[in-house]
């Protein structure tokens, strides 16, 4: 268990945690005091470390998904679809008219690009909640520029799904759905925050660098 | 307050409870019982809910931040680099070979776009920790990809950027940076749901539907 923890890099009593869960099988008992773990232990480490960090999962909803997916008994359709439902937040459709707008526009935005869609997904839900945000506190700038957010959204897209269909089987494609879609979220937003840095640096240095710390420019406050 | 409620679609006792925790500013009070409330309450309101749900943030942490951006004490310059720092997950950089090559991996894919950056930035090390974890995982198909996830991620800043932009002062630059950030990564995670169903339903529709509810095709189980 000491060498589990070594190449994981999670603590043994971490790993403890996740036996007495349920999240991780035991291993092959040697000795009263030893087990011999391998390499699908060291995996199954890292997938629940995955979903905990980039996912955002609790335990228990972990269990209940690896539950899912080890279970022969489910159709891997079952279990795309539950795993899907897991790691997407729910959303109550909301009500008024402003509601019903902000869903409208979500659908004309999806129409727009061509898109075959679900419009009753929790996706066009949260999709038609973050524009009734954005309308409400007036951001203007972002509303204007959803069909390059769509164009950027269909390339990641397009990559995610050519990813998923290099997996050897279906078991493997249905982990990538779920784990790569949660490790995609991150991956993105971590290059949006690497690249709004460098877009920022190159256009506005000026304008963000704090007026107080700074020469005052041409038409700088005095 | 109940017109408050009806308007932000946030219930009396959560507003009375944004009063109590000091989120919300008290309104004009007209009676012992009664109190006017303006647009800024409604614009307030808004802003503590897209922290919440789209920020995930918690009440001490929008406390925190509120107070900051109000706090005319505070530059400019400390209160986007505050703001910035509340909304980023802490992630402590890690240890050993893999996080090394992790590291130079994250250099490597910045570098060939060319990007301004700092190493050692929030994002940076996220960065380093998605890659990391693909990689320990075996997710060939998204590491084989990182250059078309940036180029993605290169044209959401850009719309970021220019948004910010067009704010018309650097306090709501400021806000836009915080709230715009989280609701767009929101927005993106929206959008990249709703455009995997549309590609994978054009290039995968047979892959993806359930053997066991299906007529066996060629090749298919029988």
């Amino acid at each position: 268990m000491a060498d589990l923890s070594r190449v994981t890099g999670v603590s043994v009593p971490m790993i403890k945690f996740y036996l007495r869960e349920g999240l991780l099988p035991s291993g092959e008992r040697t000795s009263p005091n030893q087990a011999r773990y391998g390499q699908e232990h060291v995996r199954r480490i890292m997938l629940v470390r995955a979903m905990a960090d980039y996912a955002g999962l609790s335990i228990a909803d972990i269990r209940d998904l690896l539950g899912h997916l080890d279970d022969p008994r489910h159709s891997l359709h079952d279990r795309l679809g539950h795993a899907q439902k897991t790691i997407t937040p729910r959303r109550e459709p909301g009500e008024g008219e402003e509601w019903a707008a902000a869903t409208r526009g979500a659908e004309e935005l999806i129409a727009r690009h061509g898109w075959l869609h679900d419009s009753d997904s929790p996706a066009m839900r949260t999709l038609a909640g973050v524009l009734l945000t954005l309308e409400g506190l007036g951001y203007r700038g972002i509303l204007d520029r959803l069909d390059e957010y769509a164009e950027a959204a269909a390339r990641i897209a397009e990559a995610d799904v050519a990813s998923m269909a290099e997996e050897p089987n279906l078991e493997r494609m249905v982990e990538v759905v779920v784990v790569g879609t949660s490790l995609g979220d991150a991956l993105v937003a971590a290059l949006r925050r690497v690249a709004q840095a460098n877009v920022s640096a190159r256009l506005l240095g000026e304008v963000l660098r704090d007026p107080a710390c700074e020469e005052p420019g041409p038409g700088g406050p005095s």
